[in-house]
């Protein structure tokens, strides 16, 4: 009987189909990267359901999909959202360059403010609808999947009593995987997300790094503030923002060692960075006709993201122009205006496949705004890239494709033809460029398992385990000061001091005895 | 062309065969663990060579095998490295426990020296021996596997310039791992490997862990020293043992996370805990019949090792009593005297099948000395354990298991027969204890891929790449002050006093001035 009991046992593990995987998920990028997750549950016969809110911008839950919705209302429009993922857009870009620090500072605290503000009521659309709750607790989900970079997906998981993954490229100053996550981060060798720096600081750079750190951990603890009351009220007992993160089982991490300098993990980061990569499918006629007839110089694949649709009208033609002076052919995704200066070498869509593009024979370099995905992309293909950074991490990914070989980088405001002529040229010139993709791309590509299947793999163990709590480190229970030893560094000291005042005290009894006898003995004599 | 090329170089690294793989093993139970990992390459396809020393004692070299050894001599006999051993093993489990501090610290002192001096010799055995260093180079080796325990294996990778893996159960305190691969372990949760205590700690405990961290620092140092010259001699340049030691591709630590603490670890390190552990095979007849004869009470199995043959008559009749009532049958692995006291319902058997019996369905518990492979054999089986740990990290291995709640530990110099009795019914009878068991069995085999595997993929990896530094963190080009950011904090204070001392000097300055001021003013009144 215990023989057939160690057996099923075994093997009950080895398999989980058909469980139910509810999904919290975030915009843009952050939904582009969380797809390919949820079609691979769906192919392995996981029911997956997001739970979205109706006036998200860049979740399509209206087509038919193998994805369920629940859709739940908010109090505001689409254009709304919409209006305020513009205007940190054209902050980021146009005005964090110009701005004074005071307006800089004003600015930014009203985004954020609003972003809050914007966040809660999402949050509040779910967790205080009592009816959309109560038929989620229903249907008996295994895990939670989430974006923490949008709050409330570890809160919702909290209310329905079941445990939760993360899926996160970074988080500001990496302080979420600091200090939710436990994440050590040294700062004489790992740079803290967002400074552009790389593992291997100077004396200022590593002071700089510091300073980065301290700035960040500040803006976090101002973000999180805001939350720990709404989190506390929802689970009804007093919590935090960044204690209910750190409940997570995994994070799963959008990055890997081809692009991440080598730094402290713990077992419960995973790293899947590339997850959405996968060989190049053959071109539309029409597009590969045009890869062709660049002949030996092949082509450059220039996009700067979805998010960006226009550019300034100067701006567009400056590139236009250096983009016509160059041998290669020029494939580049703009919805904007077509520039006046476009050269018949340069062709614009309106959308291109990217990922195909980028894995044909003929692509020489990728000219991107350096989101994650996108260098990837170039990653796996082996491809490599000038940057021209916009926002966010855009400009700290790129200091990573620097430091690694394989980009070139220019700025975006300051930028002129001869710079992305010249640019050009070098990574096209210069073969240690395309070594360098090359070698990443062997990373990337050999691995022991894909990042794929790697995150799968970990969803669906905490399906079977019902959590992960073998891979989560006792740190999660230590005040700041027990965690640094500070406790027991103060004791020593006490003791240290104890011992000197001790010895000190009978060095002076002991020459005072001595001085005491000498002048008996004078005395005497 | 471009494309054939592409295609060609990310096929290529997928597979790797035929490749020579050199290894310098270490004894014992070290060997035991590597051999698996031998086999497995050898199955691949590559061609293993072991350079083993002549008066080696557990790696049988004589017998016919698939593995080429490479044999060279020492000038001491078989016999004088068996006494060594055995030495020790006396040291550590009767002398420990007896001997004044002074004595302790003599003979430890007596022991370290001669260990030094054996591994010098066996390390002049191959490095001083240039014909044979010839011959090696000439076989155009594409990675050198080493269990850094014993010294030379990096330095012999270095002379035939060629990258090197270490297979590594644990250093003293981990101070290879800490100092030389730069593993971070905050002493607040990662308990030191020998100080017996687990990632909960008291106040009191993690003073000590400070305390053993420090010591084994200092210990460590010590032997180091011994080394540094001997090396910096063999490389013809100035370095150190702990440098070339960091100059590791790959650490593959054999333990996991059913039997390690959650903490934090670097891409390099790779834990492989397990991988010599398979499915049970059948018994043999006369075994099978003995384990079925047990009836529902089901068997135990006792083994202290294959390092303690002989026990005290005293000790073994005290253990046999206390088999003798109980009521399961005992297989105990013993090649001592027959103790008078043994009951009928227990076996001695020179050598058992280990793995098979754990993994048979009668078997209740693992008496056992606490040896990592055989735990881990338990751990693959999920039997819960009873723990009599002898020397080296048996202890601190039962402390683990005991506070994942799979063991019980009793101490073999006071160990009493009641004590062993109620060990047994108490690891029986409380359920908790096969709960947890069969808890880290899942863990060990629900991974993404067998921990075998692992290591091996790991292996080719490097063969394939030529290394692994992508993997390597930064740290190892860092002093320690700057690993500590200690330069930036001194600059910090710096400035802040300089601050300090201004504002105070502007202070008094101004205040001298006011008083100035009214002084002239009442002079004027």
């Amino acid at each position: 009987m215990q023989t057939v009991c160690l057996f099923v046992m075994l093997l009950s593990f080895q398999w989980v189909t058909g469980e139910n995987v509810l999904i919290w998920p975030s915009e843009g990028s952050h939904w582009i990267n969380l797809k390919p997750v949820i079609e691979e549950l769906i192919e392995r016969g996981h029911n997956v359901t997001v739970a979205v809110h109706a006036s998200t911008v860049y979740i399509n839950y209206s087509e038919p999909s193998s994805i369920m919705f629940e859709v739940f209302d908010v109090p505001f429009t689409r254009d709304r959202y919409k209006e305020f993922f513009n205007d940190i857009l054209h902050f980021w870009i146009y005005e964090k360059v110009i701005l004074s620090y005071g307006d800089l500072y004003r600015r930014f605290t009203e985004m954020i403010r609003t972003g809050t503000e914007l966040n809660r009521q999402i949050c509040d659309g779910i967790i205080k609808n009592h009816k959309l709750l109560q038929r989620l607790k229903e249907t008996k989900f295994k895990v939670l999947l989430t974006d923490p970079i949008n709050p409330c997906g570890d809160l919702l998981a909290m209310k329905l009593g079941i445990p939760f993954i993360f899926t996160l490229r970074f988080s500001l100053g990496s302080s979420m995987e600091r200090f939710c996550g436990q994440l050590p981060a040294p700062p004489s060798y790992v740079p803290v997300v967002m400074s552009e720096l790389s593992d291997k600081m100077t004396f200022t750079e590593r002071l700089q790094n510091i300073f980065y750190m301290q700035l960040y951990t500040l803006m976090n603890e101002w973000f999180w503030h805001n939350w720990d009351a709404y989190y506390s009220e929802a689970l009804g007992k007093p919590t935090t923002f960044c204690e209910t993160m750190g409940k997570a089982e995994i994070w799963l991490i959008r990055t890997y060692w081809d692009f991440e300098f080598p730094r402290p993990l713990l077992p419960n980061f995973v790293f899947v960075g590339g997850l959405h990569c996968h060989p190049a499918k053959p071109l539309a006629q029409e597009l590969e006709e045009f890869v062709q007839s660049s002949g030996e110089h092949g082509v450059v694949i220039f996009s700067l993201g979805s998010l960006v649709k226009n550019l300034t009208a100067e701006k567009a033609n400056m590139i236009a122009e250096a983009l016509g002076e160059i041998p290669q052919k020029v494939l580049w995704s703009y919805a904007g205006e077509k520039p006046k200066m476009l050269a018949s070498n340069t062709k614009l869509y309106k959308w291109l496949p990217q990922n195909d593009l980028l894995g044909h024979p003929k692509t020489r370099v990728f000219i991107t705004h350096g989101g994650t995905n996108g260098i990837y992309e170039a990653i796996y293909h082996g491809v490599p890239m000038i940057g021209i950074p916009l926002f966010a991490d855009q400009p700290d990914n790129m200091a990573h494709m620097k430091a690694k070989g394989a980009a070139v980088v220019l700025s975006f405001i300051s930028l002129t033809k001869q710079d992305l002529i010249n640019a050009v040229n070098t990574v096209i010139n210069d073969t240690s460029y395309k070594e360098n993709a090359l070698k990443l791309s062997r990373i990337q590509h050999d691995q022991p398992m894909t990042p794929l299947e790697r995150a799968v793999f970990w969803i669906e163990f905490v399906m079977r385990h019902g959590g992960a709590q073998h891979l989560r480190p006792e740190a999660h229970s230590l005040s700041w000061y027990q965690y640094h030893c500070l406790d027991v560094i103060a004791f020593l000291f006490i003791c240290l001091a104890a011992i000197v005042f001790a010895f000190t005290k009978c060095c002076m009894f002991c020459c005072r005895k001595c001085r005491g006898t000498r002048e008996k003995k004078n005395k005497v004599e």
